[in-house]
């Protein structure tokens, strides 16, 4: 934590110097200096100018611009066995701002996407409460105190990959099981004491009504604290892939607790121990003892760009740009290297930095075509610094899948391709 | 201004009372004690829960679930004289929360859909200026200083059928000329000061790419304050018909002026008077006169559900709920009223206050199956009302299209069913 100095204002300086591209010759018709050739995209009417474009259409859901094909969530067919039980990475390179677009979220499945009928829906409250009760739909839409929160949805299994060294290319593979959307629904709270929770009651079982039928085990201070049954997420419905017509959100928890297409909340005294909790999202440790219960994401965060799909193409002025979060609260403060280490600058952060919920950071910085080592390291408000892979491997050994928050390195070349790579 | 009590406790004990449906006969297998007849969604295994779903794929972009597939943009075909210049209604009574998701955002075009290659787009600063520039979308990209704000962009035209009396029955056709996105981009000040603006330039010509070369005359003022050029919208790239690459960013004002496509900003010493600052987005008084340079989108709200497009289904527990905006700044509050105006109940805001972006707001009462007559009544934090159609129209007559931010009235009829009335 050293040199938090601003490089806003070199990098100004440097713009204006640099950007001779930009207009010296503009009377000339030419739009680079040090192009005389006449740029075509001036001198030229385009066809979109010289003619009418589409009109407005009937029952349209509006799609990306065809120029944007290749901005797309990816899965990696030789991750999971199949197809029903895979994941679709976010393609955080190509993103901007905190809100993740609803056609672009990751998606984990573990026996496929369940299309369910919202009619035919049912979400069940049962077990140690002093009335079981039965919602539709309707019923839930039409209950008092809805709320709106954008929370990040991080899968445990998140750069999984990783803990065993630099293995995937870019960071919709590296970090891309995360995203951040806004959700609308009822506290879980409020149906919880509409159906009467007894004193012992000090567990409860989420039950999705998938073919898996996903079941984890939520304490009961954290369901009563902040959890969401949510139905909306970005402004409409739920998309079929993060759970519509129903979900559970379990805000700053493992992504594999907010259990999609929820159907059954069961109140019990004591964890249930599922497949889910036991042999999965438990931390096998070096000494052959797994952590269990590992509930909250630490604070992580990931330049997005430059990155290995976001190559550097210019020497000059260039933005570093990526996002952070943290499951123990607000995001503090964001450092960026560009050094592999040695020297540290605190990131701008830019837009809301809301708790629980991802933040955006920015470095304008000059490249001056050398090699780079750029990291980002991120600070919540409890105080906790995310670690380096080493300072978590020598803890945790390399066993693990879970839970991998250490410091992501992007070797940038001095032709601007970039990499993934350790350093020690 | 009458009563700012909160329903919300009288509601719970009501719905209490009322939700007898959830739970009594559960164990029996019946969801509903007023039907003894068994739940087929309870007691039948539906398919979604017996078989595998579709896995995930190669190159997809999300969509919405299949039985979501009425909730679209729409237009109104009789409105305008080809579907090159007409308008796609945001469906605002299907949404929740403040940010209006990208693929339902209302379009409105003046020559259909410029299909624009990044690659071959330029913007172009010239006129009163320094030095011109000519700045390519990569150019953009890695310019110091990015940011992302949400700001609301409602036209001007929006209500605009309303000025003589209650004609479209649905808040998606009566409001739904607005969307609430986030932008990410640069301040417009930090490409002007690039440029560096000579001292006598006071005005600024946008103009889009489009076949229309739409054209606005922008105050110097309100450009260095707070427009900003958008390449991003919600987390992604801009959307075709929300003028990708580029776009003009004019918080507050009327949505004509947020040139889309942008390709020239030109400065001047005057405004340039183009049709659509002069024989159109002008309001034509009742004494022959026209307003013009009528920019700012005063303080308005409306309720979307209940409304047209999403009537009552049933007595008891309901929500009311709505959107606000101001171009003047943050909302301060927004009454809700069921009877027409005779008592006001203050609702409850939730999600997002952010200045020049929607608000949304709910107001959970107990329908008791009586008519109601449901308006909302924005205060934003000058002060301003909101005021009722009458009291714009004895101001400006009933020649106008643009800029009717008066209150809107909804009667639910005792079935349920609700209509775009008008009251005196």
């Amino acid at each position: 934590m050293t040199d938090n100095s601003s490089p806003t204002a070199a990098s100004r300086r440097s713009f204006l110097r640099t950007a001779a591209f930009a207009g010296a010759g503009l009377a000339t018709g030419a739009a680079q200096a040090q192009t005389p050739k006449p740029d075509p995209a001036i001198t030229e009417v385009p066809d979109w100018t010289r003619y009418l474009g589409p009109g407005v259409q009937n029952a349209p859901y509006g799609s990306p611009s065809k120029f944007e094909k290749h901005i797309i969530r990816q899965d990696v067919e030789w991750l999971t066995a199949s197809r029903e039980s895979s994941v679709n990475f976010t393609p955080l390179h190509a993103l901007d701002g905190v809100i993740t677009p609803s056609g672009l979220c990751f998606e984990r499945h573990h026996s496929g996407v369940a299309e369910v009928d919202p009619a035919k829906h049912r979400l069940m409250i049962h077990g140690l409460v002093d009335k079981p009760l039965v919602f539709t739909m309707e019923d839930l839409k039409r209950f008092p105190g809805r709320i709106n929160h954008a929370y990040f949805l991080e899968c445990a299994a998140n750069s999984g990959m990783e803990w065993r060294g630099a293995q995937l290319n870019g960071c919709q593979f590296t970090h891309g099981m995360i995203h951040n959307v806004w959700y609308h629904g009822l506290p879980l709270k409020t149906l919880l004491d509409e159906a009467g929770v007894k004193p012992k009651g000090k567990w409860l079982l989420a039950e999705g009504a998938d073919s898996a039928a996903m079941t984890r085990s939520i304490p009961m201070e954290k369901a009563l604290k902040d959890c969401m049954v949510a139905w909306g997420m970005n402004g409409e419905a739920l998309r079929p892939e993060q759970g519509y017509p129903l979900r559970l959100v379990v805000p700053g928890w493992e992504g594999n607790m907010w259990v999609k297409w929820l159907r059954r909340l069961e109140v019990g005294d004591e964890p249930w121990e599922q497949r889910e909790e036991t042999s999965k999202y438990t931390d096998l440790l070096a000494d052959g003892r797994a952590r269990r219960f590992t509930w909250i994401m630490d604070a992580k965060s990931v330049v997005t760009s430059p990155s290995p799909q976001a190559p550097l193409v210019q020497k000059g002025p260039n933005v570093i740009t990526g996002i952070a979060w943290s499951g123990r609260g607000r995001m503090q403060r964001i450092d960026v290297t560009i050094d592999g280490g040695k020297n540290w600058t605190t990131a701008r952060l830019d837009g809301p930095n809301m708790p629980l919920s991802m933040v955006r950071f920015y470095l304008d910085f000059d490249w001056d075509g050398r090699e780079m080592l750029i990291q980002s390291r991120a600070m919540d408000e409890t105080g906790y610094v995310q670690p380096t892979k080493e300072e978590l491997r020598k803890v945790r050994g390399v066993n693990s899948i879970y839970h991998n928050n250490g410091i992501q390195t992007w070797l940038v070349r001095s032709n601007g391709e970039t990499e993934n790579v350790e350093i020690s």
